[in-house]
């Protein structure tokens, strides 16, 4: 099985668009509803949940790990891959770096996140040593999680909200722009509306689902190893009457969760 | 020592109000800052937290504790009551009930607060209890904690997302409204304005910290218990560089805040 986490149910983002490109193989899904969101609490923290996280995905069979958290991605990977050695870890920091360094004409690129994800400087890191010449420029983005798993795609706030926080990127001159953070996709026309014309948004979920399957693709071992097949299997930590329909909202079609018991 | 707890920061409200009451007594605070929010989980998921963190304060010393969370006032007092036999809690939904039903002239009270305390019907319960002629209208409003937490406290945003969440409590004719979440009391100001002079708000840190108040100077047993002055003593199970100017905003001092180490 692929096994992919995240911080809630965001990281469903990344499952539909696994489900384009390996539909043969079975994904067992992990959203930890029971301490979201993650993106506002400490590196630390994050890290230790990211460890229970990958224990419960491959004590259940998980052969890949997908880290669909943005958070979790910029601060537990060398951690996650220590404790976890052997297992193969996909992320989506890296390829939503590589994304934006292919894409960028005029070397300046945007990011919004999280505060975790904006503060660990990972981005800064990847790019400093990629190409020195690259202006990063980044704004922590907070407000658009609740918003989001509110419901409010299409709210005046939210359209406020979002304008407020591309302003001080656009100011830069920013060519293009990653929406650090699993969830963002959802608001993809309103930020790209915002944004304007000129700047090209790179969406994580379609970058690391694209490395996924590259990798199972050269890799028959791994093929071997992999369950074929059958409806994605999706369990949370947590589950309130909510939770179906914002799952449905980022998967695009019905889903069934399933409640972990500690 | 008098124990509080509340699923993050915003119970520092309570210690606020306790601190201009019982300032003669050590208060012992614990924010759960790695499990925040409380508002958008289940009640099982919220009552096994509500243990842990009851568990945390008596080891520690606490006599006395309170509840400073609407979310576990609503959904896990019995069974803190049952599991703690012999401590006495204070919570925050009682002492708000009665104060409303004080206040209202015309029999209709309005209520914003998390979906999980909305949801969970217990002031519907005991508004029917005592006096059926009373209407009760609750709006969720989960948006305001996040606006809080950001400390987006005069955005036009924030000003439109308050009156958004109280039109169809004004359009219920309500003349008195109770901010159930520790929260709240921080936008008071907001709120007071977008619900119209007509309209009396409840304010739970008051109520509680009164009732605290009341409790301790007619029992001298418990006055013997408690440890004698300090500066409060304030714990949190996530720390991030964010954290502690929030916890001023709540607590209106400057304040030092101590990582549990689990």
């Amino acid at each position: 099985m692929i096994g992919v986490f995240d911080s809630g149910l965001g990281g469903l983002t990344v499952v539909k668009e696994l489900l384009e490109r390996v539909n043969q193989y079975k994904i067992l899904y992990f959203g930890d509803t029971a301490r979201t969101p993650y993106g506002t609490k400490s590196a630390e923290t994050v890290t230790r949940y990211a460890i229970e996280n990958t224990n419960f995905l491959l004590e259940r069979g998980a052969k890949i790990i997908v880290v669909a958290c943005h958070t979790v991605s910029s601060t537990a990977i060398p951690v996650l891959k220590s404790h976890f050695k052997g297992v193969p870890f996909f992320e989506v920091v890296t390829p939503s770096f590589r994304k934006a360094l292919s894409l960028t004409k005029n070397k300046k690129v945007g990011l919004i996140g999280t505060r975790t994800t904006v503060s660990s400087g990972i981005y800064q890191r990847l790019f400093a040593e990629a190409d020195p010449e690259i202006s990063l420029s980044t704004n922590p983005a907070p407000l658009l999680v609740p918003l989001i798993e509110e419901g409010w795609l299409r709210k005046p706030e939210t359209r406020s909200i979002v304008k407020k926080y591309l302003i001080p990127l656009k100011m830069k001159g920013i060519d293009t722009l990653i929406l650090a953070c699993t969830h963002y996709p959802i608001l993809k026309k309103i930020i790209s509306e915002k944004a304007g014309k000129r700047i090209k948004l790179v969406d994580p979920s379609e970058e690391v689902a694209h490395e996924v399957a590259h990798f199972i693709a050269n890799n028959v071992e791994i093929q071997k190893c992999l369950e074929s097949n059958g409806e994605p299997e999706i369990w949370v930590s947590d589950l309130t009457p909510n939770f179906e329909s914002i799952a449905q909202m980022f998967l695009k079609r019905k889903v069934k969760l399933n409640k972990v018991i500690w």
